[in-house]
């Protein structure tokens, strides 16, 4: 049993009585079966505050972690106790923190969504993040209060598999990179445009960003005569905050590169000059491994990708990010593959890969179908039969003026009491009690434009009977706008899910044939392409009260997203300090005079 | 016995059944004594949040009520109730609102500044404000979290004598003007300037406005030759949300135009081409009428003038607010006095009045010494001595690396738990339980820098006799910079204060002497000069607790204010609305299971 503080070993001091704590354990030990982990408490204590900071060269205000963007990383083993003490230090602004992938079993008031698993932290308040990370994995952890992840309040959370146990796969070093976009326009100003009459959208983000840095004015690869926008090259110490983090490699090695996307709006692909990549991971389980020159991400989604380093070791390599799926308007993020002989300032030979046209949408749908889990203890089968199927449609809507995501018609609009409380203290008036639809029912042509756009708002709940399995069939449609339907990534809180299928055009029962009922991947996050479905399937396993939205951070601030609870009467004691606001704060308060 | 519901009146219907309820009132007055008045209550539904809106011509992000800017206007008479049930309708900051010298006897829960009053209302739900309005007078509304005062959240609130009282001047209209001064960058991005390290400036206003409206790259008086600003005439419909709010008056008669300021930073100065100005009335206390050619007006503070219209009724006059006390970097703010006969786009033959000098302080203390307390049943007289003195110096300090203002060395740095529910249930860890000190008692020398500029944090409470008399001597002394003092207008809640004198230097007991004990004026908000002192008297004869600071927006938010308390285990039952947050909060948690 070790205790880590801040990450930094635990004081070295009473040696004398550690020894013999240790004998000790080490007899405890002895008394255990092999196999036994050494599990870890993992201690950090964090500061959210906003500061000055330069993401992409231009000087800007981010939300920061103890002074630090991204936030610090988290780094821990399967098994282990994450306990993040987290300090609001904003003026007026409530926070919370998500950790993205980590499924919270046992804990499901950790789960760092506003208005479903707590309160808001106030400023000046602390609040315990107490969790386990029960699988190894690549995930990351961000804001999910407003739109504080797009104010960049985001970082990486790594998990190592447990003492003893392997990956099934090897690898020489890694690294991990995280990705993110970045808009001029401060996050309060967008979630004003976003909900004003008429919406105002937030645009296209002005650049792109590797593990929180990017460059706007000026390009790394600006020499290169096919880059054809008028940006002169960028002139960089590497000291600056916005200097690219750059992957420093021996050659013929293999090197485990972790991708995770927390972009606010940015579907992105990425290319390694003369590098083809073996995509191993996803959400945290293990895939098939296959071969790819490039490979899509979306919002919320993460890979851990195997490089070999076989290439020219006198040459440095580019490794590129450009936006897919809606015509991009920001320029790739580009950072370095550098075989550690040469400077880290030698140019490659070659201009950065081209990513692929954005609307290329048969070679995302290739990437995707190539995506299949692993035959691996920690992978689950999935069920053959559901016991319940929700259809949720998706559609861009109007309301009064404004502009919405709504799903079978209903947009989300979060209440101010938590869900976990109101429905574990049965707070009927703490959300809608009439359960959202289960379909859409009307005749609906997702190929057109609503034909009726109107739509109203409501925060009801998908109740899912405990451990009965899922279908969700996720549906996609027409925008407001004709011949226009988006990409959408929706994640699943508390919940990993089996990817059965893609389809095109409307879901039929017939489509059920199709499924991939063998190898589906198992993952937290799945995207929709435009005008089709995605067949998902999960076991309702975990109580709680658990998201489902697009990752899309505005679409998600219009309304895009469900919620879904189980076994809320299985929750242990969910502290107070979760539920102090609201209706529940209030049934606290009723009859506890002083 | 009447009833306003949003300023309409009460349900017409059941006029029977309020027929006999009016005779049994009739009958129960008749009993009553002949002064007795009607009070009425007024209820308004109010909804806070952030909207595009163009206070000066550049559009821009303000927090607007009811989708107004400034809020709407309360108007109440003496001794009617005030019912405002604010729902906070911003994303992820709490808010609360401050009823600008109201002084909230009986309900120190309504005072409306978060962390010492009350809780700050989380997105999504809603408080009730209910207080007395005890006294006619000219007060505003404003934020009093953070610094949401500067992004635009505040309005006026009128109050009119009791029926059946008189003021003791007449007039035929009114006008009500309030004023205050606006950045484009947004309060966020100031707050955040002004928390790092190194502190950055927020600098001087783009713009001043007049109840909201303000012109910035244009002005109103371009065309007149002595305006040498290369400014071109602001080309304005009257329709624009900053088109200037014009005063149409009839020629010949007299006007009471009420002014207020809530101002972050601005000191104003007012003058109106051709007429001079009767001052009646100073933060909702009459004064002996004097006549003025401007008038200078701080933040936190209102007055009452009089203006006769006689002048030429075939021209239109300026009027004009200008910025004293620091160096000017905006324009003045101009509105016209419009006689009905003249198209309000006439302009006036004269150019708009001159401002005084921004460090003409000679002038600046002419003014304030003129105003004195009229001999009035509404307004007591000072207690000849006093029970406890404090002195208050005030200093710009470093700490850390960090830009404060200290007051005898403390910067206020509010708890999480609002002190009326700390000091009501006894919550040692809700605040400092050091008193701070009652003096600056090392040798100071108020006319250099200070040697040892280094500073602590602090929240500590000035607890005082209940019914105590209390002097405080706010002293004013050089910044950190060599040769610069500034100009801090101080606001107390919960009371008025008489204002005993002024004076220069430091403040030695030998200045008692030159007290005006027999009409000082009697008001909420007081000016230091620079290298000066302003002496107070006050009697603590309200339970509650109350904050005491000074006005300008960004000073408070660097430290500069203390916290009083009197009588506090007097204060009726605190609605536990007041108190869910922080420690309050966690004690009525405690024990609570469901």
């Amino acid at each position: 049993m070790g205790t880590r503080f801040l990450g930094e070993p635990f004081s070295r001091s009473f040696k004398g009585a550690l020894m013999v704590w240790c004998i000790l354990l080490l007899l405890i030990q002895c008394s255990l079966a092999a196999t036994s982990n050494k599990s870890s408490h993992h201690f950090y204590k964090w500061e959210v505050e906003y500061m000055y900071w330069s993401p992409d060269g231009l000087e800007n205000v981010v939300m920061g972690i103890n002074g630090k963007f991204p936030g610090p990383t988290i780094r821990a083993r399967a098994g282990d106790t994450v306990h993040v003490q987290l300090k609001n230090k904003l003026h007026t602004e409530g926070v919370v923190i998500h950790w993205h992938g980590i499924r919270q079993k046992g804990t499901p008031w950790a789960d760092g969504t506003a208005s479903i698993s707590q309160c808001a932290i106030n400023p000046g308040e602390t609040f315990d993040y107490r969790f386990t990370v029960d699988r190894a994995g690549t995930y990351f952890y961000h804001g999910h209060y407003g739109m504080q992840r797009s104010a960049g309040l985001y970082g990486s959370l790594i998990v190592d598999v447990a003492d003893g146990e392997e990956e099934p796969f090897q690898y020489d070093g890694e690294f991990y990179l995280l990705l993110s976009d970045w808009w001029h326009k401060s996050a309060h100003h967008q979630e004003v445009g976003l909900s004003s009459r008429p919406m105002r959208w937030i645009g296209e983000p002005q650049s792109l960003l590797i593990n929180g840095r990017g460059q706007f004015g000026c390009s790394l690869a600006a020499h290169y005569s096919n880059d054809n926008s008028s940006l002169s090259q960028c002139d960089i110490t590497g000291h600056e905050q916005w200097a690219p983090y750059i992957l420093r490699v021996d050659p013929n090695k293999t090197y485990r590169i972790r991708l995770s996307s927390t972009t606010a709006l940015a579907s992105l692909n990425v290319g390694i000059g003369n590098h083809k990549m073996v995509v191993v991971e996803a959400d945290g389980n293990y895939l098939q491994p296959f071969e790819t020159d490039d490979l899509d991400i979306y919002s919320g989604e993460s890979y851990s990708v195997l490089l070999k380093t076989s290439q020219d070791p006198s040459q440095n390599y580019w490794i590129s990010f450009g936006v897919r799926a809606r015509k991009p308007q920001t320029p790739q993020a580009l950072t370095l593959l550098n075989y550690k002989a040469n400077s880290a300032s030698k140019l490659p030979l070659s201009p950065p890969p081209v990513t692929p046209r954005w609307d290329d949408y048969a070679h995302s749908k290739a990437f995707t179908n190539k995506v299949k889990a692993l035959d691996h203890k920690t992978i689950p089968k999935p069920p053959s039969t559901y016991h319940r199927r929700i259809i949720l449609l998706n559609t861009q809507n109007k309301m009064d003026g404004y502009t919405r995501w709504s799903i079978n018609n209903v947009s989300l609009s979060l209440p101010a009491t938590p869900y976990l409380g109101s429905i574990r203290f049965g707070l009927k008036n703490g959300f809608d009690q009439t359960t959202p639809p289960e379909n859409f029912t009307v005749p609906y042509d997702v190929m057109k434009p609503p034909r009726n756009p109107n739509t109203t708002t409501g925060n009801g709940v998908y109740m899912l009977g405990y451990y009965s399995t899922v279908d969700v069939i996720l549906q996609n449609a027409n925008v407001l706008a004709e011949n226009v339907s988006e990409t959408h990534p929706w994640h699943l809180h508390g919940h990993d899910f089996w990817v059965l299928g893609y389809g095109e055009g409307r879901f039929t029962e017939a489509d059920e044939k199709k499924f991939n009922m063998k190898n589906p991947p198992y993952r937290n996050t799945a995207v929709i392409f435009p005008y089709g479905w995605t067949a998902l399937r999960f076991v309702a396993d975990n109580p709680g009260v658990w998201a489902f939205h697009c990752h899309i951070e505005p679409h998600l601030h219009m309304g895009m997203g469900v919620v879904l609870a189980e076994g809320v009467q299985r929750v242990p004691k969910i502290p107070n300090e979760a539920l102090s606001c609201g209706l529940t704060g209030k049934k606290f308060m009723t009859g506890n005079h002083f």
